[in-house]
């Protein structure tokens, strides 16, 4: 049978080189860093070095690198702790958020009694700048929380504007870059973020692995406690051959960068003309019909049909192979709308159903034809 | 070069079939267990099974499993969310618990203003019941948190008569079993614990992955919130691999059982024989040299020889290709004393050097003889 994988903002295949490299590390290196015999140096220099190949990367310190169980405990990490332990008492942020940012956001509401704001939105999801800074005016201890790249709509953010918007008024960065690094290159000493959380297995990494970028003396303390571990900021022992892992993906994605950059550019591009030829009044969500204002891996449909016709659409595209997701992965099993498309779109367009297809360097032209025509003939019964 | 690894306590080696495992679960089944679609539903099946393999080797239901990144997570989060949610003001646990459930309790003290009390230990680590029964008697919401075996000395703790004070006072009982599961068999149909914690890197599976057991209707709440994964009580991509290697590693122990732990009962045997033929006056510390009330995988020696003389003794061990520790390995690399040997050890004892041998079914007894009269000669200086 057929089967095309057009998911990757969910989770992408690994590397082929990835995987043999952590189950080297499994196999000769299972040392635990924290021990002094040679067992344990041989795994802390391996740590190190991906520490400093991360840093390296985002043009950081190594210091300013902590390896975290992934994406979600990163952002509960940083925000959590913005907020015990650095004195934020307001948190700005954006209704397209991750749930890791948002239901922490929201929590914090509740039980830490601060003030949360959401920024405007225009209806493509574009940040309203003018009311960010209106929001920025304020005597509370603003932290701002936005994501680099969407995972639903791929709105790439101008996180340059927005720092300097950060810093003028003394206020926090934060930005949920999990759909960003290993896609994108970020140049940390030209952006003024505070702290940035990223996802191994969104760039042909592990699953269970990413990392917080912390900026050199933030104050920030550790969410989980215990061992000394990631310089007293993350206890537990450290994950070493998926730590290996996320930085031979990384190493991979840069040295690969520019090549696959622009192979994804033209597939998106071919898929957004080929989706137009074929379906005629298909639409496309937030920026993702810009190749230049959003990610070469995402793609947002809206189908010129009512949502009770399509109420089976994911089913049907699963039954020919076909995987993609109305939203992010985590709402993708419930009939909940994406809380993305009803933070931006109106009444009307919110009837019509809407798809995620997001794209990886496995994927090819011939699996873009497959699900075009499927798609052709499902919006057409 | 010879290279002895007598460090099981602070990490094990994987077996071969959890690496293999692992490798093959990241090549062909890397998808989104939160995903609707084919890919998406493989990789549930695998965790749902994973999670009902683990449920039966404790008696408890699949529903009762929350994967966590490891045990210090897993510790973080019971004792975080029994004061946060479940009203608990009073923990009582012991001198010689692991930090992660020490440094977490600590700053629960300091944070929430709960009660913190320890209970009396003798001096070979044992705990006083009476103690404990006096300290339940209390109007407070207690929780008591002690683990099931130390891992410095090896005890192993009476849980059942732990558990049935708890009851008789209603307290809750969480057990650190992190040097327990996958060497020893638990059954928690039998024993009334609440919350118990492990991690997979200490039966020969992957770092980075644990479990909580949390008793069904408890009002436990997660400590990292987001998306929906593990019913709701642990945001962010499963590690759908590292759950399956501790899966394999948790049946490889499980099904070799009685053959291993005999093994490593006999081998623990001869090196405690070995030691005292060998080296005079050496001598043992909590119950480590008491085969039914100490782990077979833990022995702690105190050398006959003053504490100064002994400055370098591990880092010679090394250089002879041993590897040991001095207590856990949070703590290898520093020049500080073990907390659990100054909680239990007189003033004299503590002077001399202590050294942790743990031991798996990988290690012989020629590696034995070897650390042995290694160990004669550095103290024979
Ligand atoms: C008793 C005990 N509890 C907790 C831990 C922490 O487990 P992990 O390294 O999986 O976070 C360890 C070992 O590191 C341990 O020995
Ligand atoms: C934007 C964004 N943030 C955070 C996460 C969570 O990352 P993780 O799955 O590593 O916890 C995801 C994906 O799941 C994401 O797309």
């Amino acid at each position: 049978m057929v089967q095309v994988y057009f998911d990757n903002a969910a989770t992408t295949p690994l590397r082929d080189d990835v995987i043999k490299r952590i189950a080297e590390v499994m196999k000769s290196q299972f040392g635990n860093p924290s021990s002094s015999h040679s067992f344990g140096r041989l795994s802390k220099s391996l740590v190190e070095k991906s520490r400093k190949t991360v840093a390296k990367c985002l043009n950081v310190s190594a210091g300013e690198i902590i390896f975290t169980s992934g994406g979600t405990e990163a952002n509960n990490f940083i925000l959590k702790s913005a907020v015990k332990d650095l004195g934020v008492n307001h948190i700005i942020t954006s209704r397209i958020e991750h749930h890791a940012v948002l239901n922490t956001v929201q929590q914090l509401e509740l039980d830490k009694a601060i003030k949360v704001s959401y920024v405007n939105l225009d209806a493509n999801g574009e940040v309203d700048f003018n009311h960010l800074e209106a929001l920025l005016q304020t005597d509370a201890k603003s932290l701002v929380s936005l994501m680099h790249i969407n995972n639903e709509i791929g709105n790439i953010l101008d996180l340059k504007r927005v720092s300097e918007l950060c810093k003028a008024h003394q206020a926090l960065l934060h930005t949920d870059a999990v759909q960003s690094i290993g896609h994108y290159k970020l140049d940390l000493e030209a952006i003024a973020i505070d702290f940035l959380t990223a996802s191994a297995h969104k760039f042909h990494g592990p699953k269970g692995l990413g990392f917080a970028f912390i900026r050199k003396n933030s104050g920030i303390q550790p969410l989980i406690v215990g061992g000394e571990q990631e310089r007293g900021l993350r206890a537990g022992t450290e994950n070493v051959p998926s730590i290996v892992g996320l930085e031979t993906a990384l190493i991979l994605a840069h040295d690969n960068f520019e090549t696959e950059f622009q192979f994804l550019k033209a597939l998106k591009g071919y898929f957004i003309e080929k989706l137009t030829s074929e379906i005629p009044n298909i639409a496309f969500n937030g920026h993702s019909k810009d190749l230049e204002k959003s990610s070469p891996t995402l793609l947002s449909v809206r189908l010129p049909m009512p949502e009770d016709k399509a109420a089976m659409i994911l089913f049907q595209l699963d039954l020919k192979g076909v995987a993609c997701s109305r939203g992010s992965a985590c709402q993708s099993g419930s009939s909940k709308k994406s809380h993305v498309l009803e933070a931006i779109l109106n009444d009307e367009d919110l009837q019509k159903p809407s798809l995620r297809f997001s794209l990886s360097v496995f994927n090819t032209k011939e699996e873009v034809d497959y699900v075009v025509n499927v798609l052709k003939d499902l919006v057409n019964v």
